[in-house]
């Protein structure tokens, strides 16, 4: 087997062959993981002196009476006091090209925990071909590669890389993120404290690897082993092709002390921060999971629009909103909410003007911007009001929608026509379409959530989830174009 | 029949009949309402001079043909044009002391609509007895008057007051309050344009209601046709007594133009609004249905809960958390964010901090606020760390939870067991406790978060949420201090 001196990560991702040292019932998951995945379990070696056999598989008494001399992936699970003596023993025996070391309990804990963070570097550094993520780490996700570390875990293949610094935080993006907005991931890494592999070496293998489009990075600090690091992420966020949704633990001061005992890395300062959200072409979020997987939501969406088409991605670059009703009330307060964050709402005016009341001459008011339409949304009217009203001044068109009983009927169909049609024209003038479906417990509101979703529309559950994120997509166009990217 | 001199709305929520004018299927869920609620259809009168039969209800033909003189609701549905005259002939027949006027296309629409509302109200100040809800509104809904305009709102009756000035928003506050967070209301109103009967009306009513314990109001403007309401507003809303949740439509200058074409209203300026805000006991909410319900259901649940144990309401005045965590990463987003909305988060010390490190003498690192908890949260040391860190200096008990895919578990049962106690232990202590639990499509998070929520539990989806919210009862507890309120 080839070893990865190339400073490629791939068979951290794809391992040939796997070794999960000390197999037990508790870290099962693992296992399950790569079932679920369609991972060959031959090249899966359990290793334990107790067990004889752990779902169906056989366990190895030890390392020697393994197969195979080279091992891509190692997953290292023992108690903190037997880490450094164990990796030794193991790269005595076998060659190792990655190791993820599960073991929490060290750099975040205490001084006993920060000195095995820099013995197990120490036996890093003098073997000079074993890589390792963590300690304090979930590891790897990377259907292509067959393998997952939760059996939950989708296994059809995406193009959203995921960088996190907190394992939790890296499962529920994966499940929230595909579960709401059907996103797919193409490779995930929860990294832990940090002691070999960093956020930044990820960053450059993600920017170059065509399986991903997209990065979210959940990120806490360096790791004190590493003093240069901050440099080195600095020049991997200037040089990312590609985007880079990063949300930072520990934006406050307080929330920097939470980190020390989380991770144990050390936070920088906010005004730091600032700087480089302002010199780099990488998007902030703010410290929620749901605004990331809301942002990366509207990027997946517009990626892989442009990508069906093989097209280079357009991002919007001005922030002008034609808003269309289901009711009045959420009208006025669409535009308040707007207005407030910041995105514009053109009044209807000229040849556009013109044109909307021919086709739909009732009462001025109407047509007004928010569009007040809710008895024509079965009709050809609805269609024509809503594409005449699309023109140059609007980069981004809103729906509010609301459940149907019937989904089966006439006017169903007729109305869920209108939306496809709205959708195709605004996508094809490079403009971004969003329906927004308010959510509470009902099931023919999930049978309409799950349609939309299904057919590839962008929907939102609240105006502001809608806005904020569209207004992350349009700092990217702004940026992308300031950064002279492709 | 007594008439409704003494100018109370009694009639108007719980009227003993009704007549509906012009009857037709159209607007068939009005009579769905009335028959879902459980209202005496013997008393419900339909008058149509064309149709014979609606839902198996007979029609009448006249207003002469009614057996009753009196009538304490008559909803009106005809079009603009025959608006004056249909309410003159009727009030020459017939008592009304409650007319709700359903037609739109008045007020909000053109200078026609103006002037039909001015002549609508000379007809009132004729008559002298009838006041009046509309024109464009959806009207009224009272459980304990069995009517509703929908026959999907909850038959069951609850403690909250609605005062909406758009129909579709307060329908929408109904079901999803009631879906969400199991709000159940007293009484609630769409008031429309207002011609007659104002906001301030419905709030002086529902400020000595018996049944209403909390008012959530959606608020656009005053009609031009009554220009001491601004005085008569900022009058009721300095006398409330009870906690009034205002949320303002129009509250940018962009909005205020979406108003006029919606009610028609005068928006007042955003200084003035500050000032209001200052001046009375009234909490603001931002132009967010979502926030609004979210509000809600903390105001709901903190005033049942001390209604239960028949004691005064006692609100937060101060905003320290204890964060217990099932996940580290989560728990610096969460100080993160509630640092960042201005909620502290108090470290532990003196004699907490030793209590709980007798409690559980495990790595001195997880013994911090956030608490990093998640390995036992089924055992009694759970509970014992939780009870002994709601010291003197917490006001707010948070706690994240996760799915379960086993709620008949022994595991489960215990961890419910100590969240019980946890809860019953905070209340005891006058403190909040809030259920932070992640929503995303799943069967097993719906199942326990429904449990949750009918055991009284006052959960939220996401930190951020449960902050604003938990901020607005503080700003309230504040308040009430402030005004000397009871």
């Amino acid at each position: 087997m080839s070893d990865n001196k190339d400073n490629s990560l791939e068979l951290l991702f794809k391992p040939r062959n796997v070794a999960i040292f000390e197999a037990k019932d508790k870290i099962s998951y693992f296992i399950e993981g790569f079932k679920v995945q369609g991972f060959n379990l031959d090249n899966l070696y359990l290793i334990s002196p107790t067990i004889e056999n752990l779902f169906d598989i056989k366990c190895y008494k030890s390392f020697d009476d393994i197969p195979s001399d080279s091992i891509d992936l190692l997953i290292l699970s023992v108690r903190r006091e037997s880490l450094v003596g164990s990796l030794k023993e193991i790269l005595k025996k076998k060659k190792i090209n990655f190791v993820h070391i599960f073991t929490a309990g060290t750099g975040e804990s205490d001084e006993i925990g920060v000195k095995i963070e820099s013995q197990l570097q120490e036996i890093l550094k003098e073997n000079g071909v074993t890589r390792a993520i963590g300690p304090n780490c979930m590891g790897i996700y990377c259907p292509s590669g067959k393998n997952a570390y939760y059996p939950s875990f989708p296994t059809e293949t995406g193009n959203v890389g995921l960088i996190f610094q907190s394992g939790d935080l890296h499962s529920k993006m994966i499940k929230f993120g595909s579960r709401n907005y059907n996103l797919k991931f193409s490779k995930g890494v929860s990294v832990g404290n940090c002691m070999d592999l960093q956020t930044s070496d990820f960053l450059q293998d993600f920017n170059n690897d065509d399986e991903t489009d997209l990065i979210c990075v959940y990120f806490e600090g360096f790791s004190s082993l590493h003093e240069k690091e901050g440099k080195k992420l600095l020049y991997a966020l200037k040089n990312m092709k590609i985007p880079v949704l990063f949300m930072r633990g520990g934006r406050s001061k307080r929330g920097q002390t939470a980190v020390l005992t989380h991770t144990g890395s050390m936070a920088t300062r906010r005004n730091i921060w600032n700087a480089i959200y302002k010199q780099t072409p990488i998007i902030e979020v703010p410290p929620s999971l749901d605004e990331l997987i809301d942002y990366a939501n509207i990027f997946y969406n517009i990626i892989n629009r442009f990508k069906k088409r093989e097209k280079t991605v357009i991002y919007p670059e001005n922030e002008r909103a034609l808003v269309v009703l289901w009711s009045g009330g959420f009208g006025i307060l669409a535009t308040d909410t707007l207005t407030e964050l910041g995105i514009e709402m053109p009044y209807f005016q000229g040849k556009t003007l013109e044109k909307l009341k021919k086709i739909y001459p009732g009462v001025v008011g109407s047509l007004a911007n928010p569009l007040d339409l809710p008895w024509i949304t079965q009709t050809n009217t609805f269609l024509e009001v809503c594409v005449a009203a699309i023109d140059e001044n609007i980069d981004l068109v809103i729906i509010e929608t609301d459940a149907w009983s019937d989904m089966e009927s006439e006017g169903f169909k007729a109305y869920y026509n209108n939306l496809v049609k709205i959708k195709e024209h605004t996508e094809t003038l490079n403009k971004i379409f969003i329906i927004i479906l308010h959510q509470y417990p009902s099931e023919s509101r999930n049978a309409f959530y799950n349609k939309l979703v299904k057919d590839d529309f962008l929907v939102y559950p609240t105006i502001e989830r809608a806005a904020k994120s569209f207004l992350a997509a349009q700092e990217y166009g702004k940026k992308k174009k300031r950064f002279n990217l492709k």
